[in-house]
């Protein structure tokens, strides 16, 4: 079903632009850009274009367009999904690992020890200690995605909407299951750089599905609790 | 335990601040643009705050300092969240809705019917029927939650990473559970402003929380499907 499916020799700019969706002139510009390879050169002012250029179409189009990533940092995420040195794993951890993470809330004054972001790191340690995720443990503060979710945790304390480990926990249940459904998703693309290109796609085009569906959620919830009438 | 349920009779602008974390200068901006409420002049040059301008401070400081949004989207959400015609579902719900809702994926051609978002629509309809959110169903695209969903699934579609139904079903399901959380957390504040408020507060700073245990989760079950090793 999925166009990674699909068989795609060798075509030219045209087709490839058809086929991707994307327009010549952008495509144009992502291979001035490095973000995509060029393509075999078969005469003097064509190249050719295979499946792998289609599929990397749709990865940097979903970072750029959908996830509005500048350039560099769409370069960035590519150089770590083309990195053969490391296994598949390393190479989702490492593309994932490369994506931009939400600017961090309100800082602390600045002086001496920031307390703040201290006990948020332990609420944030404590939920992934009872939750059992070692590895998330284990990499702590040399990941994006711990620094993120520290941040987020000390800005609700700064604002005054202090996290109580409970609802931590209980948001981390669901990532758990999140999780699970986005590997399983991941795992019905083609092992190798169609699956480490798939997850970094799919981390990033499932966020607003995520976000619009939890307002849905609150929005269902808050009617039931407090709707009354019809 | 939270600020809101302590007393906070009358203070003078600094101590507004310190009980803040707010800067003055920054008080000062956010009453000349209407945020928050002038407070009780008991002098030529004094006036006197309460408990809800320390509470009206705090989500003000979550929706610009956390949330990124822009004075007059913030005041709009503010106006929703005063509005004391509308019951109190009806305010959280009025207040969710002025918020910004993320920008929409790669758009269709622009010439006739846009078939991919159409078909976005039904798969949206198909998961909210499954899953039995009336409420949602009855208010379809008048909802910006709504739309942003159908734009999502749509920006999935359009960059070759078409969602399966049972896939938007799985996250509705995640999504369900943190509407519960969400809300079980509002009814901690005070019945009235106190719970729209935090409503609106803790949909903005959990956004953050949830992405990033959302891509810890992702590196665990990665690692423990692909790590291989110790």
């Amino acid at each position: 079903m999925t166009l990674s499916r699909e068989r795609c020799k060798h075509v030219r700019m045209a087709e490839l632009s058809e086929r991707s969706g994307v327009a010549t002139a952008t495509i144009k510009y992502y291979l001035r850009e490095g973000l995509l390879r060029p393509g075999r050169r078969v005469s003097a002012t064509q190249a050719e274009y295979d499946e792998d250029h289609l599929r990397r179409l749709r990865l940097v189009r979903a970072l750029i367009q959908v996830g509005r990533m500048p350039v560099a940092t769409a370069r960035e995420v590519l150089v770590a999904v083309e990195d053969e040195s490391l296994d598949r794993h390393k190479r989702i951890g490492a593309a994932v690992w490369a994506l931009p993470h939400g600017s961090p809330g309100p800082a602390g004054d600045g002086e001496g020890p920031d307390e703040v972001r201290e006990e948020a790191t332990r609420a944030v340690d404590e939920a992934l200690e009872r939750i059992g995720w070692t590895f998330s443990r284990a990499e702590g503060d040399s990941s994006p995605a711990y620094r993120m979710l520290v941040d987020a945790v000390a800005g609700l304390s700064r604002t005054g909407y202090p996290c109580a480990p409970a609802d931590l926990l209980a948001y981390a249940r669901s990532a758990a299951d999140l999780g699970a459904v986005d590997l399983d998703m991941v795992e019905r693309y083609e092992p190798g750089a169609g699956q480490v290109e798939a997850a970094v796609a799919l981390t990033v085009l499932y966020e607003p599905v995520l976000l619009g569906l939890r307002r849905l959620a609150e929005a269902e919830e808050s009617n039931r609790r407090f709707g009354g009438g019809g």
